[in-house]
């Protein structure tokens, strides 16, 4: 018998992917959790039926979610991540030399607890690495608990549906920017400039409400929605391009397989469907 | 009854979309056409069962497989296309005030014939327009007739297999070099990184073997494999990004809904794993 795993990303379109077996499945309070084998693509974690992160192409979106603040701000010490429970975003902060504690707040531990289990390449230094704190928590929570208390906060969250749809609003964004210290940068990932340029226009109006420096960039993600991916960039006081060290980036002490000191400054070059979406004038 | 299209993009891995109707199935001497309505993508046309264009996501293709070669060459007159018999490259080369002629030599007549009946908005300038010259004819077979002749040359091509396997091959790479003016430019679709990179590896060790200006640049078309796309940038004389007169395409006489003078640089900033599968090192 053939298994497909088909993930419609609109009423009328979506991806199909070879499944071998399930590994997991069962539920939280929160949502259905799904990790499944598949032929093409590797391990899969799938929360309510839709695709989060794949072993094969997860290395685009958790380099493009981190580095790129990491690199802009000159010493981003304290990290928070919101949500990121498959440990994708911490493995990728901590690579960071000056990064002193990176934080992870999940809402739900049995993401955290699989994703230790049977995602062992993205969930490495969860445990065991005395720079990370885990926190199972709603993460509107615990930033409303800490003000001028972090240089980078990374939103990994799921769509805005569910558990994650108060992450989208500006309120939410208020209460980042309070958690923030005076100099720094949240990026929040956001969705597909193809297929949710509504949910990007209402988002983009909230984050412009609440930060002075607001740019999206994107990444090409092969298993989310029509591949075109984007980011939130949202800084306090300095700008991804202008402010942009490159030597730094180029000089970093890691590897990285999609990351780079010219894709970070050719990330923000958009489209111009995606432009006009954003009312961003040419430069 | 639903009816589905489902394209697999390797063995275990596709697209799948919603087809309200077939508006013509047919056999020409080369290749299976069909060309379907889609509820997502609008009329979508298919070559022996791969998507070729869809009315939704082509002006992402059709963009960058001709914008970046003619605001890099600063004066473009003659220009020939090898395949693209829907007519969607002619459509952007002729948007261009200083193109002359614009050839179309495309193997399969009934892709033209069907075209200019079902996608009117792709082929609207292959009758009529007197800078248009259409002929129905193998491509490697017209270039060898012509030397020293063109400013561009893209090659608008199918997949290496079937009818266009001879376009990805060293000895046709010649020929286009001949047929091209001392200054001349071609630009080649070159696959998914993510799903083509052995491919890519030939296709671009052919290319160095002819060319002294070789560099790949990349787009992000939903309904292609991966959604990652890329193209050959093969020159003469112009380097894309160093030669590019940016005011120039800044100031361009027609509307653009994916390139602008800031991602024409931007999208030859690729990412690690596709710059370490080319050997290219970081500037």
């Amino acid at each position: 018998m053939e298994m497909w795993y088909t993930e419609k990303h609109t009423e009328h379109a979506g991806i199909t992917l070879r499944v071998s077996r399930t590994l997991f499945s069962g539920k939280s309070p929160y949502q259905k959790l799904e990790i499944v084998e598949t032929e093409e693509f590797g391990r899969m974690m799938l929360l309510d039926g839709l695709v989060m992160v794949t072993e094969r192409d997860e290395f685009v979106y958790h380099d493009m979610i981190t580095h790129p603040a990491l690199f802009t701000h000159p010493n981003p010490r304290r990290v928070l991540v919101i949500g990121g429970g498959d440990g994708g975003t911490i493995r990728e902060i901590v690579k960071h030399p000056q990064v002193e504690q990176a934080v992870l707040c999940e809402i739900d531990g049995l993401v955290i607890e699989k994703s230790i289990e049977l995602l062992p390449s993205l969930a490495c230094e969860l445990q065991g690495n005395p720079k990370v704190k885990l926190h199972v928590d709603d993460g509107i929570a615990y930033i409303k608990k800490h003000t001028d208390s972090f240089d980078v906060i990374l939103v990994d969250s799921t769509d805005p549906i569910g558990p994650a749809v108060g992450l989208f609003e500006e309120e939410f964004y208020r209460t980042v920017f309070a958690a923030l210290k005076s100099d720094g940068i949240m990026v929040a990932q956001s969705e597909s400039p193809f297929f949710h340029a509504d949910i990007q226009k209402k988002m983009f109006s909230n984050l412009r409400a609440v930060f002075s420096i607001v740019e999206m960039y994107q990444a090409s993600i092969p298993t989310y929605p029509s591949g075109a991916w984007s980011f939130a960039f949202c800084s306090k006081k300095y700008h991804p391009v202008e402010d942009f060290d490159r030597s730094r980036a180029a000089e970093r002490p890691f590897e990285t397989r999609y990351y780079n000191e010219d894709l970070h400054l050719g990330a923000f070059m958009l489209p111009t469907y995606v432009r006009q979406n954003l009312a961003i004038e040419s430069a």
